[in-house]
This record gives C-alpha cells, structure tokens and sequence, in this order.
C-alpha cells in the first residue's frame, strides 16, 4: 500500500486485512516498523482528536514526530502543499498524514517527485479513511461480520466527510444502509444507496444507529436561521425513550465531538448501547494499522497481516 | 491519591512527603512509573512556563506527551470538558494536566466515568497546587522547617491564585503570614489570617518575602487608570534598599514571570537572597512527584515515599 | 565554542571543520551527545521549516524538545528575552535555538547569568549562520572547495538574511562573488564585496547561482506598488532559458520557500542543476554539527572533528 487516500482504493479483503490487524494491536501486538522514523501531522485545517489520536498511533508504533504547525507554515503564505510536503520529506519525515480544506488534495502530490507515503487524514468534504475504519473495526468487533446488517445514519449527511463513504463501504461488505435527518439533507447520492426513514423506525430496526454531528459551521447561512436545537432533538435526535425501541444487542456509534442536547441526549452519551468512546480508543489502534501498512510497503504489510491472521470477518 | 485538585485536599504529613520525594528527584532519584505512558498537558488559558515544566518532569519520568492544542479544541467550539478528558483517556492519556479560567472545573469532571487522575495546574482565580507545593519545597530547602518562620506576601492578593493557598498552607504547617500592597487587595479572607504590614517592616521581620506579580491585564479598568508603575514601585516594590533591611538568612520569592521595575528591582531578581529561578528549577522536581503520586496510586506512592525518606522536616 | 551567534565568529577552519562534520553525519555517523538532554526552540518569528529542521537534527541526537509557544509566552506580555531564556534553562533545557526580529537579540544575553548555549537561528535582518552553513555544505559537497568558485547571488539583497554573510563569508573562503537583481537592492556593502551583473550574464559565468526569496512583506508600500511579478520574472527569475546557458556542473540554490513564477520557474525547481531540496536535507546534518559542537564545548567539538576529519576541502 502506497498510500492511503479513500475508501474507494481497498478491496474488501484489505478493509478485512487492516481491521484484524488494528485488532490485534488492540490485543497487545507490537510493531517496531517505525522505529527512528519520523512522521508529520500536517493539520490545515484543525481536528485535534484526529491529530492527537494519529500522534499515539505513531508513537505505539516507535516513531517521533516532527513538529509542524500548518496554521503559521509558509503553505499559508502561497507556498504549494507540493513543496511543503517535498520539504517535510527533506527534512526527514517517513510519512505525512494530511488533513486539508480541499477536495482531493492529494491529487497535487500524486505522480511527481515524493516518495514518502501519504494518509488522508480528511479532505474537503470528500473522505476521512480513518473514520471510516476505525467505524467498520468497532462493528466488526461488535457482530463480527458486516453481511445482513442493518445500519442507519442520521444528521447532516450533505455536510459529512464520512456519511458518503461509510455507506458505500458498508453496502460494498453486505450491510443493508438506511438514512435519517432533515430531508433537505438526503440528497440523490444517498437515494441511491438506501432508503429514508423516519428517526423511530429506524431506531426500531437498525442494528447499527450512527449519528452524526450537527456541523453549524457547515450549515448554510438559512438553514442556520431556520434551525433550532430544541426542533432537531424532538424531531432527530436520539433520546432514551428511542434507545429503548433499539434492539438489545444494537450500537449506537458518533464520530464526535458530540453536541449533547442537539443530535444525541446526556445520558444517551455514555449508555450501554454506546460505542461511541469505544471508537475513540479504536482510531488509535487502526491507525497504527494504516501507518504500518504503508510503511511496510504492499508486501511486507501482507506479510504481517499473514502472520497474525484472525479469522474473525470470514 | 487519586487526583491533586486543591492545597486543602492534603495533610501535612502528604505535604511533607511530597517535598522529600521532590528533593529526591532533585538528587537524582529516578523513577520508571511513566514508561510508556502518555501524558495530556490540557492548557485552556496559556501558561508557558508552567506547562513546559509539567512537560519536562513528565519526559524525567519517561513519559510521552500527547499533544493538544486546547485553543484550537473542539472545546472552544462547545464540547464540555468532561468530554474532551474522556476523549483523551480514549486515546492513551495516562494523566490529564489541566489549567482552566473557570474555578474549580474538576467538579464538572468528578464521580463519572474518568479514570485517568486529573492535576489542577491552575483553575480561575482558585488554585495553583503545583506552585504551592514548588513554594514550600523550596523554603524547606532552606529553612528545613516551617515552625515560627515569618512569612510576607506582598502585592495584588486578591487576583493571585497563590496568596490565599500559600497563606492558609503555611499557616496550618506552623509559620506565620503577613501581608503587604495596596489596602485594597487585602480583603477580609486575608485579615482573617494574618496582619497588614508596611513594606519596609515586612522586609525588617519577615525570613520569606513573598512577592506577587501585577497582574494588569486582572486589574479593573478604575484600577489600571490609577495604576502608577512609578508609584508602585516607590510603595510596594523591592529594591536593594529593602533587600538591605533583609534578615542574613531572609528568603525573595517571586511566582514569576517577574515584572523588572514593578514589583521588583532589576538588580534584586538575581541577588544573593533570591530564590527566585530555585523556585523555577524546584518546579520540575515538584511536579515529578505529584506526578509520580497520582499514576502510583496512593498506595505504592507512599511506599515510594516511605523508602526513600528523608527526615528534614519532622 | 559556547554561542553559534554570526558567520563572523568562524574561523575557515571551524567553517570547514562544521561541513566536514556534518557531511560525517550524513553518511551515518552517529552522536550521543544529546542523550538525556534537552533543547528548546524559541521561535518568535514563524519559521516553520528552519524550526522543524533543528527539531529533527535534535531528535537525531538523542535529545527530547521542552515546548514552548514563544507566541503565547510571557515575552509578549512583557517579560524580557533575558529572564525568559533564563526560565528555560532553569526548567532543564541544554541548548536554546533562538530566532527573534530584533537585530542582534542575544547581546541582551551575553555576559550574564546564562549557562547554556545559544544558537541564533535567524536575527531581525541580521544573521541566519545554520542558513549560510547549510550553503556551504551544500557547495562543498558538488565542487569539493571554494577557491576560485564564481558565486552570483540573485534577489532581494538588502532585506535577506543570508545574502551579506554568504556574500562575506564565501569571499574569505576563496570565491568571487557577484550579484544580480533591482539596482535599488545593490547597496554599497554589496558594491564593496563584488560587481553587479545581468542575470542572463550571471547564468553564463557562474558555477553557483543562488536566488533569493521575494519576500513582499518586507517590501516597502512603495516598492509594492511597483512590483509586477511577471516583469521581475521576466528580467530576473531562473527560466529554463537561462538555465541552459549555464555551465555543465553549475549549481542552483535557494533558502526556500520558492516563489514559483516570481524568481523561479515552476520547471526549474527540481531540474538537474537544482540542490534546493538537497539544501533542505543537508540543513538537518549541519544543524547537528552546529548543536554537537556547543553541546561539546570547544575542546571536544574538535577531537570529535579530527577523530573523523574528512580531507575533502584543503
């Protein structure tokens, strides 16, 4: 693996081959793959606990980190990302995790003179890879297969780096994926995927309930008018009474920050169907998987994969 | 011990023990008790110099840091407090330092589901126990006791954050406060525990001087339009002129940063009689072993404690 | 040799001693001159590429880096440079990396208190020594000495760092040096060290042509207003066209970060006769040989130099 750019770039086996590894890091495995390797956090657009769950990452797997704030770089004074990330490999870096404000930013690094390996650590409105795999691991751990399950995700789809993704994968591995919000929020793309549903019936049938934030940043400035937190939360959010409706063994799962109140109840935060602190502790995990994958290179990543397969997923 | 919020959590005997394991450290004691631990420093107000210390004693004890920056968190954008701490034990942290404007946010943090032990590095106009405790390690390095010494703190006490817990520690471990600023910094809290004094005869008496920073940026607007460096300075600050009417043995202290020309005179800040850069370097020491008492648990940490004794102040 | 604090302090014995030791480096050589040390960096100036490059020449010598926001410290609130590196020292660094817009900052330093060691990395318009050495590493590598060697400096002259003490130091280690640019840029200092020049004749007779940065926020609004990047392009940015009138072993270098288009065009960034990215890594070996030798002091800086001198340059 040379980079890791979108969700699209992996065969089933290989989302399969990198969740059983994070799982197994989970389990105590070691990996000294980066050992005396530097790596680069190069946040233009800040995501703290995507940044700091990247650095433990790379830490547990024996790297350091070269310290560099995008915000004051000379990337803000009209210096292409192209140089900045050229730079960063001079000085030493052995991958760059990258999260930009634009769409395929990655597209400028592809084909010229880098060789280091990239990770998409959020791009535009486009992917969010580690999301998306950290979201699959939990379920994995969790029903152990993705065939027949039923996942439904509510909020703001249009505005979501992982709603898109999350849904194509998780039809690509068998899962069956509905959709809740404001209806204004279930564009085409979404039609084409799944059905929508109101928020109770798919409380009601959904083994997987995902939520996602409600982003005011990203809301247009008439939806901000017309939106109101009391209005979301009858209508959409998830509150105890519609927990109950949930099945006994289904999961309530939110890629935070949270808005308490807004999309989700305080007590439903930390109730006993909600995985969503459990995500957290796994990004950790699957991104050591991703950074020793395009460390390894293709082959040797296989290899260690090989080595500790658990044959959970098959 | 669980977590170090406040001075008046501690019995005299965990204060004296605090300084000896601190004093230990500064003789070269090693420990391993953060060996591939992280550790979160979660500054919501900025305090360089206070943060870069608690950084330092955590890489003396083998810890790594994780980074996170609190001004640019999902914090500022309305996650509670409660929720960025869970966020970073999620993710690794070992022990959450954190430095807050409003006063006493641990109670937002207690009896819910954090495991991770929380050290107060400053909270509103609250507490600063590392300070305090940095404070009396270093008259104990000096005076071996606390017992009958004369103590003055001098200048703005109501918007310190040490004055109060300063005044009341000292006060229960047997010395005795006096006060010195304007009158009306000293307010009833402070009456309360000890007498308002001139400058010069808190010089004369005194075997600690203890001065404040100006804090101008805390002054009312009423305040810093009367404000006169000139005029301060002239009442209340500390020249050689006073440092001459000092005991032989007498203490300077400062919390810095300092104020050259305010509070205190250029040529005092390094004189014989002042501490104030000890204060500095004890820091890390102090730091490293309140540290060591929360990830020791209060079990092993008196054990460690216990080995290592030193029978200065008893 | 206790400060790195201007190009003038080196003999040419010491610059070659630097180069030889960095270029020692470079092929494998290993330190532990920083093991169980620390160093800061105190960037009041952003200059993320310069600061990222010592963090990595730090970590490559076992050193751990004390963080310390210079933006947020008590510098800005009025703390002096002084009382503030004499903070950091106290707190355990073993080296400070200081870049500051005041001309000559660590006069404010010198003779006092200070223990550690200062290296300047960059002084209001004064000196940047880690740049020009970096220059010099880079040159002695492709040409092997400097006697006889035609430099001619392109740009910015007057508001460059580098442009004086590269222009000074090349001079008395043997090279011709010429320059190019706006006339209004070629002031008398330059005039003294050598002649001004056309760039297409530069390209013709050089063996190193070193560009500067167009750096627009040092321009004054007068020259601003003038500036048009297509006409300064045309008459005295690097094009391909020029490029090919250049001698067969001619060098081409730059500070970084490039103005595509402005000085430089976008194709001759990483054409065969550019060492710009090489300038980059050989910064993180030379930033080693600059730190090793304060860490060392001079006595053992040189017996680490003559155990593994390397006869390249005399």
């Amino acid at each position: 693996m040379k980079n890791i750019l979108s969700m699209s770039q992996f065969s089933n086996q290989e989302v399969y081959d990198l969740i059983d590894r994070a799982i197994a890091f989970k389990e105590g495995e070691q990996s000294t793959v980066g050992t005396n390797k530097y790596a680069i956090n190069l946040f233009f657009e800040n995501s703290t606990r995507t940044k700091s769950s990247f650095q433990v990452a790379e830490m547990n797997l024996g790297m350091r980190e070269i310290m560099f704030d995008a915000g004051t770089s000379s990337t803000t004074k009209g210096e292409s990302l192209y140089d900045t990330v050229r730079t960063v490999e001079s000085i030493g870096a052995s991958v760059a995790v990258i999260r930009h404000s634009q769409d395929e930013f990655y597209n400028e690094l592809l084909n010229r003179n880098i060789n280091i390996p990239i990770i998409n650590a959020g791009d535009g409105a486009g992917q969010h890879p580690s999301q998306s795999l950290l979201d699959l691991m939990t379920i994995s751990e969790h029903f152990g297969q993705f065939e027949g399950l039923k996942v439904g995700i509510i909020g703001d789809l249009s505005h979501s780096r992982v709603a898109h993704s999350n849904a194509e994968i998780l039809t690509r591995l068998g899962a069956e994926v509905s959709f809740g919000g404001l209806d204004s929020w279930y564009t085409p793309e979404f039609a084409e995927i799944g059905p929508h549903m109101s928020v109770d019936d798919l409380c009601r049938e959904m083994d997987v309930v995902m939520l996602l934030r409600v982003q005011h940043e990203r809301l247009s400035a008439d939806e901000n008018k017309n939106f109101s937190k009391e209005k979301y939360f009858k209508e959409y959010g998830l509150d105890m009474r519609r927990v109950d409706m949930m099945k006994e063994d289904a999961m309530i799962m939110h890629p935070a920050p949270v808005n308490r109140g807004v999309e989700i109840a305080d007590d439903v935060v930390e109730c006993d169907k909600s995985f969503i602190f459990r995500q957290m502790q796994n990004g950790v995990f699957m991104r050591m998987a991703m950074i020793e994958a395009v460390l390894s290179g293709e082959k040797t990543s296989n290899e260690l994969i090989n080595k500790k397969r658990q044959i959970i997923l098959r």
